[in-house]
């Protein structure tokens, strides 16, 4: 057997069923291989970037290691943005590329490069192969890596003379599976007899809690605490729930800086959530300040790095979150809450008490948001890009199922949200998927829409064409108190554009636009449809914070 | 002055006119200090990775040092691919990008990256910037890396805090020079000797020629050997010199081939190439077998590498040239050469003997190409991109003018081809430039045709369409006599998407098609013009060279 096949069985007997990427000449013996492997799809896209991207979100949704793959050279220099993305959100990603043969190595074969390094700084483990007998082994090691402690991407470079070793009939290993990261009891015990002392408290919930969303809403029932999220963690838990205030941090709603700057809890529970920019409106002192804290989170580096943390509780957030709930059932606290009362009313988000119909009536982004998500599912997942857009949605936009968005203020790469509704569906047929970016981000990886027609996948972009770098130019024009002409381009019609690729496109320039027969139209394609929104809008976006952050270096 | 400032004022005086990349939050302070200087024009792309191919491009058409911008994270990381491949090219590009405030550092900012050790591996020199008063310095010092030596890529990642530190009124410095490589005059004056004892000799050129052109023709009109290029260097020496024989190595002339493989020549000078894969058809060993071999470059990494070299000559090629024009005139030898019988006729290049005029007719990707090009004005520059096509451009196109062709069959990414075509449309506004390119190509980068436009640009994008990965899909079915349906795609109108682009375009599918009032029409807009070729060829590409290359590890 091909080294190269024996790759592919390993991958599929541990579920691998799609591999992102491009093919050509140095990958070639894996793409043959699939030929007699039809368990296993190529996705194969238009730029390596934006598969890197869908393995991310194919492992998030699929919850499970996902491949990337791309030829030497420019095909796995490609990846590397997918790479920095994975590692910053903890997705397990093995990155397969293409080598020069061995034999070759310095002597400048068609695009050689030695890609191990470079992927080094942005992957948990990167190396090159350079014998057949050593493929199996290695990539055993790094997939395992990738799914350990604290997940994240691997890479194997695999020159093409050692895809091709005959590497005989080697048994392909089983199944690999996660080490539980076990939180230890006593620190369990000591935070629930702490929570339980405590008088009032709130959470912060991060994006760690994915997954372990109905236990964290079980123990914030048990303490009746209010919870808050960081920006990337809207969505997982629906806002009917009377414990929910909203987002602090990037674009966040004031009743929840309201709970961390005006009250004077004695305790803060932080959920997942490593505490960074966006999560903690800009590094907020107030967050911490005269509270108990308590931090559940399975990776060790987040405890104590800007804030002073009482009591850091190490392991898999689920495990954390039961064990905990187990300690506080047996201190006598049981499930039950009362409404919370932040002063602004149901749910405690920013609710516009003082917009008149005619305010919810102009064409803003705000409103076409709110609009075009009434029409659509309620269990609808949203998949945001980056941009301006992406503060309205965090603002203004409902949570009204779980799990039901996708934000990447993190690493923040621009067109992730498109490839990223991509991996989803394919991860989770069922569940139905919007795109929301704009004409920045699809300049920059839309064409991957053609992606989504060629398997089928039935994806709604919203497309909200401004026509220019819509985040830079109010960042910028909020800070400096002027913009660069370089922000702004020429309209495009981009309904047009999408329309000659033959995708169902309807481009709206009026609330009159926005109704139920247009966007039941675009719904009913068996493939991708595009929904532009052409709207200048010339509101401050909700992005205050971010701005704040920026300025307090400009002075 | 603040350092952003300062860096800008340094690169200014040091001849930028273009900065290439995409603004955002982490590099804002350049863009606002651009506000200031009109001398700069930033050239917004749709994608950093095209940026990073614009620069180069750019540096080679201009002569001169190059820049790309990124924001931290995901800026940055798009342009890595841009950075490998301007080091292969030994381009001088200084790669700038964001970094998140020197004291949130490991702290999950936005966006944050440590791009250094990133670049490293891809540039002559990458580091981070801590203090306002190290910017200039350092800025310096990699320009001056860039520039120096064999050129190529640094990388300097600028903290947005250090971007805005106040560093006085420095003195900005005064320009840059490259220390020219002088050859050793010994050891030119050998060379001298030998080449003119050897009774017969050929020449092969590399891409280090460009530039040193007119030096390279006296140089064979001297010695009267005939010259071979490698495909990289096609399109420097104008096919009518009756010393040209055509290209040696991928896509190559037979009649080349033929002078390495059949004669018996008793010397090869090889002139500014590595002799790599597709320089070498695949190493070839008759290359140098039984030849005295002499290699002029100014990378001494290059010598006795997989050849052994009798005279490696270190030293700028162009001086080596030069003097060693003037040695071989003290020799007693002057201009004159006498045609070169190669037995195929004019120009030894592969003609068409034998085809009939129905053959000429038909509607096949090389007919097409010749077709066009006939049509074209003959200082026509051609940016060529990756893919099936290149084999036939290499093989088939003709040399009419200095400096016709770019072709990055090096590090050949995709997409690279339309982005050179900007770079060398700015660098060279008097100069016509087509890009020829692929449906792959153009929906990996094709959106920066809109760049092209908003920079009123008037280059001709030809697109190949096959709906299809030809080179994948050709390359794949002659190694393993079969292909994966995911090489292929359904057809997309790249026509009717561009002309929703607002941007003259024209689809063809037939010979008649192509005619001058089309292509006129076509080159008469003030900005870019599309010309799509709708084609399935399903002909073998000469490219047999690199299927070979890529089989003999396959079996």
């Amino acid at each position: 057997m091909k080294a190269a096949r024996a790759v592919l069985e390993y991958l599929k007997n541990n579920g691998v069923r799609h591999i992102f990427g491009i093919p050509a000449g140095s990958v070639n013996a894996f793409f043959d291989a699939l030929y007699e492997m039809p368990e296993i799809e190529p996705v194969v896209t238009k730029h390596e970037g934006a598969a890197s991207y869908m393995s991310a979100a194919y492992a998030r949704y699929a919850g499970q290691l996902s491949v990337s793959i791309g030829c030497s050279g420019p095909g796995g220099t490609n990846l590397v943005t997918g790479a920095a993305n994975a590692m910053r959100e903890h997705l397990p990603i093995l990155f397969l590329t293409g080598a020069v043969p061995v034999n070759t190595m310095g002597l400048n074969a068609s695009q050689e490069l030695d890609a191990a390094p470079v992927f080094q700084p942005v992957t948990k483990y990167s190396a090159i192969v350079k014998e057949g007998k050593n493929v199996l082994p290695e990539i055993m090691k790094a997939c395992q890596i990738a799914i350990s402690g604290v997940p994240g991407p691997v890479h194997i470079a695999i020159p093409i003379d050692v895809q091709h070793a005959d590497i005989g009939n080697p048994d392909i290993p089983a199944l690999i599976e996660r080490k539980p990261i076990l939180p230890d009891l006593d620190t369990i015990q000591k935070t629930a007899m702490a929570l339980k002392q405590k008088k009032n408290g709130c959470i912060l919930v991060g994006q760690g809690v994915r997954g372990s969303v109905e236990s964290l809403i079980e123990l914030a029932e048990m303490l009746n605490w209010p919870i808050l999220t960081t920006p990337q963690a809207k969505g997982y838990i629906p806002e009917n729930h009377p414990l929910l205030i909203g987002v602090f941090g990037f674009a966040g709603h004031e009743a929840a800086s309201a709970i961390i700057n005006d009250r004077t809890d004695e305790a803060l529970l932080i959920v997942g959530s490593s505490l960074g920019e966006t999560a903690t409106s800009n590094y907020n002192q107030n967050l911490t300040k005269g509270r108990f804290a308590v931090q559940l989170d399975y990776d060790q580096t987040v405890f104590n790095r800007k804030y002073s943390i009482d009591i850091p509780v190490l392991g898999d957030i689920q495990l954390s979150l039961l064990m905990l709930i187990e300690e506080l059932r047996v201190l006598g606290l049981s499930r039950g809450y009362t409404q919370f009362d932040d002063g602004e009313g149901e749910g405690g988000h920013d609710h516009d008490h003082e917009a008149s119909n005619q305010q919810l009536m102009d064409y803003n982004t705000k409103n076409v948001l709110l609009e075009i998500q009434r029409l659509l599912p309620s269990n609808m997942r949203y998949s945001i890009d980056i941009g301006e857009f992406m503060s309205y949605v965090i603002h203004h936009m409902k949570v009204l199922d779980y799990d039901s968005y996708h934000i990447n203020v993190h690493f923040g790469a621009m067109g992730v949200g498109i490839a990223s509704a991509i991996g989803s569906s394919l991860a989770e047929p069922d569940r139905p998927v919007t795109c929301i970016t704009g004409d920045g981000c699809f300049f920059m990886h839309g064409m991957e829409i053609l992606t989504a027609k060629e398997h089928g996948l039935p994806i709604l972009f919203i497309i909200l064409n401004n026509a220019r770098l819509g985040m830079v130019y109010h960042g910028h024009s909020l800070q400096f108190k002027r913009t660069h002409a370089s922000f702004e381009q020429e309209a495009v019609n981009i309904a047009a554009m999408t329309e000659a690729m033959n995708i169902p496109s309807l481009r709206i320039s009026s609330m009159e636009d926005i109704h139920a027969d247009a966007i039941n139209g675009l719904l009913q394609s068996n493939g991708p449809a595009v929904l532009e929104i052409a709207l200048v809008d010339n509101n401050t976006p909700p992005m205050g914070d971010r701005v704040k952050f920026l300025s307090s270096f400009g002075k």
